[in-house]
């Protein structure tokens, strides 16, 4: 059975990151899987929160995430308007956080917060993958900005990171699933992966329904497959800083 | 005494209008002026509120206004987080619905509610009076749409409406302030002009001063002349759409 | 055509300033404009809000709005309730502050803070202006009182400032507006000048309709010859505190 | 010893209360306690909540209590701005519907909704039991507006009722305490009386500290005292429309 | 006429308290008193509050009141959800929080904050003074605990106090409230009760209806029986600590 | 090395589920898991959420969960206080919704709404798991009771879900971590499995550190084993009910 936009079962949408899009940031990258398009900002503060600072281990890194109202097919109200953030977007910012933590030598990071910031102007399947994939990059400019003007000795970023959605969709295991797909997937299931090719996270879920040991194997390579090639296409957009990277 | 981008004291900042650039929006432009950038999605749903249907006078149109944390030179707090929209994006998002609600034919709209969103992925000054020239756009799209799709007879706008700001910055009377003048301006004036060159909204203050009548005038007169080209340039992009407006 | 009071076009509605009304405020007056009633306090505190305090630039005021339910028509969700104060509520009180601080001499106000409520207990129409003509009272007041207690050398205050409404409705340029007036008018104008026939705010705005430039210039003369009264009358009510005034 | 203000320890302060202090409210009073001054609206609205029309027990009437932020010797920050009612405005506004409660026969109301709003526009001590007191004036004069316009065939109320404080200071039993009597009270109780001498509410507390038998009896015999005297005054207030009350 | 589960008017329900039901609080309990169950812990955090610290008068006591969604017959809303506590909430908060404080030296206390939490497992009428006679014996617990790790020379506690409800069912006048006794109540009492038998809290209500002085004073004694009765409890419950208590 | 509790690496820490610990739940248990202490109650509505009707796929299952302010080592800030649910709440009930409705029929279960509250009574690590692992338990008991008082003719439960927790923790694997294991664990995963050995979850997340594919089938294994001993412990509880259950 085809797929809805042509693509076979272990093939990536066509992405593109555009570096430097907000002339405010540090770091900042327009991100564009298939139709979903997030633009990433990376935000260097020389604070700590209080919490950090006590703890004495070195900087922070946090995220947040949101989405325009008609980002979506149907026009969400503003989270804003309804006066908190709605828990979907909490759970995906804390994903976001947590993903580009695990590649970041907070030690040597410092006195400084980075908050990635990453706002979905157009959704179609995939935007926390894209995202995190997105935020790498601009997290990677704002780091470098850090070392290109003498805050930092070295770039305190271990590896790469990116991620990807893997599923079931009518009985078929596939790669990066559009909003189409995503919205039938009996299995969905995100994964956060290095450029060492070791898990951060891995989320799978069943709507309304289950999958196996067998299965769950299958679609960590996919997600194997497809993430080794969105790395190789980050360190392709950061050019000479995807050189300070893991070093 | 030269501006800061080197232009004239009655010449506006380039601008430029980008349609269709959301897939899910009946109408969609980024508009651009100098480095101030924003989205405006005009949303069409076939519903009413509930006060709107019982006042019996036809459709209506609302506006909302946001800013990226990230757009601005200091990262701000996403309204989101802090729980509400803050009252200047409040004051901003009325502004726009009265300017586009004064050249709508709201009972010509039927049943539909019209619903622009105007968010600033970047900021440099004047990001209301962008907003209210690009959601314009958007909001004529959204209208043909529905009388593409046989759901309106005609348009029902009566005529173009475009928006510039004009103040007095180190005593000289200038049109389209960009931040760094808008930041140290005595007198700020926000203008809101039809193609017929009949005025929606004067808003005029003074930043701890205050301006004579004179001035009042000098300003007005500014501020016309950058509005007319405004227009020009709507009419320009909007092509054939645009000959349906004001028929 | 004849008003709904029967006033001529140019023509005022009666008002009287009570000081003194509130014996804890350092300022404190009753303004009715017409069957418009505001109570307007000014409450005297010697700290500095964080960010005031780092510009430097001296002294601080600011100003809340609020309404008691039933001081409208139809009563009015309480604020509290809501949770929130309302978009209009808050437009208005940033523009009373920006009244106010357009005559007072904030680095001559020191390490004080001046907080001006405006409450109004019955609403007619011009509730922002009234508030406005009177906190004024209640400031001068306050100030005064700053000066008699040998805090302050003298009075921080420039000028006058004073506030009301013109507009268009059904077709005549009024001044002073009351509700029947205001719920129908093509135009609404509220003009905010000072005691030297300076202009601090000018907010115009055409509902569902647009005004022209020889219209806008027969308003702003409505407002001059109000404001001028309402000044001459500030002026008698205050006394001798009057004459501490601008010097 | 003698009170602050010269009074007899069994003397209740003067009271006056001003009727039709509102235009647009069905009952509306002005009740002045001393320095402590109160403005009571009633808003008659035909319709009920959703609980209470479920009930099928006839109408409905319930309060809300607000201090202005000056309303007090420190400005307060406005209940709008912190977001949220604080718990003692809350507590205060639900005693006030009880207490009215007790003396309207709601299912001679039928479908209407009374919402007596208390708006406190100076404090010194007794808020709540003004409240009370001015607001069964003003719920008097709305029901009586009912029945004028012939909504309602007889008055619903069924008694007259009224409320003071009593509180030991410094030892001694006193009746209605002012604000600096109040807070230095060991014992505050706050109580509720019909016309009848029955009561509705006696709500005493011992500020860390506790208090006898013996002397809740004489505290009773003050408040039963002073009661009497304020439903006197409500009487010779209300004329006529108080010989249509308990028939 | 017999009650609802057979008790006698004068006749408490069975009462359990079971210590230490919560290994992280320095004093925990759980209450029974027929089916109502409250779970109450007292936190010792070695800090005040600002205000608290200022007044300089030693340590504080508060106290936070919950319910779970389930434990009534109908699930109520969360709180968290509502985004706010509801008004009947911090009402009984504040009360378990006066009731405490009356028999603490807050003096002695020094630099401590305790917080009380009671939170409602199942309700069945009389949560609020299952909550004070239950946290009572947990803020034993806590200060003793104090006692033993050398922080406190002696027991802060000056008194016991304990607290049960009475009220007029049916024309009946009966001791401690069971849901369905409370449902139908006319009439309705809180008491709080010191060990040396003074009052420390009277709150009597009328539900739509009012009680004479003859039957308040049959329901103090009714009330003083009861709570004698929980006080021997809680003094039997707390062992050795008891004699700790108002030495 | 041994663990904090002397458990091998593939030992659950002790379980106990008791039933009917809530008079007025349709479904309720306490379940233990350790010092871990959850209180599940089940609640039966006869009732859809509007967005359910309309998509006529039958009942509806949602799930809350809540900690006591004193569940944990530090007390916590009442969720009610700080006026909203905070993120990883949201996260933990939608994960316990999903966990639940994957093994319900819920076209079966017609015009009715479960709500699952699940209030952390005591916490000591793997919340969210004792959540699912009891809240199954409850759900079984309110579709039991729906079934025996003829609402529903049969179970509308296709399998039994338990839940547990996985982790590298000093570079060991382990099963059913403890707080002091959970706070230095550098792999935490969460799964939930059915009695058919089929996963609905996995949440595998890296704390600063990733995970091989390798390690990530042992802690599968691991999880494997534990749930099944779960899902024994849950049918012995269930007794009878157990044997409706899937068929």
């Amino acid at each position: 059975m085809e797929r809805a936009d042509g693509r076979k079962n272990n093939q990536l949408r066509p992405v593109i990151i555009t570096r430097n899009v907000n002339k405010h940031a540090e770091g900042s990258v327009l991100i564009e899987v298939g139709d979903t398009k997030v633009i990433c900002t990376a935000t260097v503060e020389e604070r700590l929160p209080g919490w950090r600072k006590a703890e004495g281990k070195g900087g922070w890194l946090t995220a947040e995430y949101g989405m325009l109202p008609r980002s979506t097919g149907q026009r969400m109200m503003r989270d804003a308007v309804r006066g908190k953030q709605n828990g979907r977007s909490l759970e995906i910012q804390r994903l976001i956080g947590r993903a580009l933590r695990s590649v970041t030598d907070l030690q040597a990071l410092g006195e400084y917060t980075i908050t990635l910031d990453c706002d979905v102007i157009q959704a179609d399947g995939g935007t926390r993958t894209a995202s995190i994939t997105g935020a790498f990059v601009a997290l990677a400019d704002a780091l470098y900005y850090l070392v290109l003007n003498g805050k930092l000795d070295k770039m305190p970023l271990q590896d790469f990171v990116a991620a990807t959605s893997v599923g079931r969709v009518n009985g078929e295991l596939v790669l990066d699933l559009c909003y189409t797909e995503d919205s039938v997937a009996e299995v969905d299931m995100n994964i956060v992966m290095t450029g060492g090719g070791h898990f951060v996270e891995i989320q799978g879920t069943g709507e309304e329904a289950s999958f196996s040991r067998s299965e769950t194997n299958q679609l960590l390579d996919l997600a194997d497959t497809g993430i080794r090639q969105l790395i190789e296409y980050q360190k392709s957009v950061l050019g000479t800083v995807a050189g300070c990277i893991g070093n």
